[in-house]
């Protein structure tokens, strides 16, 4: 089944738009994990833990959310030990009946954007991503192979137009009409092939909920595209940054949250919880609160 | 020792400024190491054979080159296993003393971005990168934490200015003046906090061959920058197209191949060899044609 629409029941099912980053930075871990600051530990005992941590953030939020989006760069961190542990990580929320987005940014061209495909879009099936994040730059070519790949597997990707960080109208807002825009209107197209019976494609967009005035000129640059939105909470975003995302009744975006839900027993607001309570605080409320949102679009 | 140095010292050392692309592409592999493209062979067994081909170039071409470019996708299209692979491919050419640029694109921001740099470019110093080439879309704040890192571990970045696939315009052409102009003139900042002795930077771009026009252009722009130009050989271009990437003397610019001299036994030139020789004769003729380019410059 395609992409899009799979990810349109999970959020259906799950009554929310909720997708969280699994960013296992070992300098927030909870104290129970804190081998993985620990650089004098084996490298393969600070993979485990990453990977008992995760399992574990896993079971608290499995059948709650849609989506779960695993950041490569911290698993690669560890090596062949960290991807090890990324495998096993996508094979426990798959198992979860939790969609995965391979957090990867990978671009490249020709057979070498087909490897990274393949790497995560068609390997064995136990932890193979739903959907994975491209970089653009290289142009068509290099996004091409990866919806070659979706369309056999029904899977997605999501092009990175605007990221979130504050930097990037460096070279995101060049040029008139300016570059963002240039790769909205492609990514628009590169969707028309794969479009789900739900009337939204397979091929999503990036789109940092820091830039809260563009978000809605994107959302109409790109009417069938799955928005992924970072941004929210610890990066500054609030809800109504992010209500020009949605469509009509709240569907076509993903709200993500990374480290304001594994890491927020950091919150003084959950102090006095356990790292597991805080995290499920810090869940509930934003499950509310998109909720919330995606009622009023 | 700064990466620019270290670069300048082993070019003047083997005396051309090859690199040489390690993709181990299964479908290409010579008939020997054909458990590569057996999709029923378990992954280990074929990722074994992956670093057997590899550390077998690394053999044949020790000395000769200033360094290897291995390409990570074609790795993680094998998993942690793959990625075992990789470790034990680039400890063996960092063991034979070449260089090892790792053509891993990555791109992300903050901590994130940090945790790339980190896992190639400050990993355990068997298998570390001297350099990774990197995608700039998302702005200065997602190359700064691999300037950091370089400025920590004397290691060098080579950023996507121009790639040499023939889509690579869609974006990069866009706007006026162009976006690879505009991504140039921040290459050439970006590098100028990483100086070597030499006078070159530790901030290196990829131009790719492909566009000639613009090479000398782009050579302007970033006087001091290190060019890594793919395109030469199986992309199409020769060695002509290149030569405007040089500075004066044939310093400053890597030439890579890939496919031409690892799978230089499906080229049917070289029919009557061995894979190994086919290697080595298609070695030999790249050092002697970049050799006649560089006295040229």
């Amino acid at each position: 089944m395609n992409y899009a629409d799979r990810l349109e029941a999970a959020v259906q099912r799950t009554g929310n738009a909720c997708v969280i980053g699994l960013d296992p930075h070992p300098a927030l871990m909870p104290e129970e994990f804190a081998v993985c600051r620990d650089a004098s530990a084996p490298r393969a005992k600070r993979a485990q833990a990453t990977e008992r941590f995760l399992v574990e953030v896993i079971g608290r939020i499995a059948g709650r959310v849609p989506a779960v989006k695993p950041q490569s760069a911290f698993f690669e961190l560890l090596g062949a030990d960290g991807v090890a542990a990324w495998e096993r990580v996508v094979a426990a929320a798959r198992a979860a009946k939790l969609l995965v987005i391979g957090d990867v940014k990978r671009g490249d061209i020709a057979s070498t954007a087909r490897a990274y495909a393949d790497a995560f879009l068609a390997c064995e099936e136990d932890f193979r991503c739903d959907a994975v994040t491209i970089n653009p730059y290289l142009g068509a070519d290099s996004v091409e192979p990866f919806l070659e790949v979706c369309a056999e597997q029904g899977a997605g990707v999501y092009v990175l137009v605007r990221t979130s960080n504050p930097g990037s109208g460096l070279f995101q807002e060049h040029g008139e009409p300016r570059l963002v825009d240039r790769v909205a209107t492609e990514v628009a197209r590169w969707g028309e092939g794969l479009l789900g019976a739900c009337g939204l494609s397979s091929v999503g967009a990036v789109v940092g909920a820091t830039h809260t005035a563009e978000l809605a000129q994107l959302r109409e640059r790109m009417p069938h595209t799955p928005f992924l939105i970072p941004g929210y909470g610890a990066q500054g975003a609030g809800v109504d940054e992010i209500k020009p995302g949605f469509l009509a009744g709240g569907r076509g975006a993903l709200v993500n949250s990374s480290r304001g839900i594994l890491y927020a027993h950091k919150n003084p607001a959950h102090a006095d919880k356990s790292w597991q309570d805080a995290t499920t605080a810090a869940l509930d409320a934003m499950i509310a609160e998109l909720r919330a949102a995606a009622e009023g679009c």
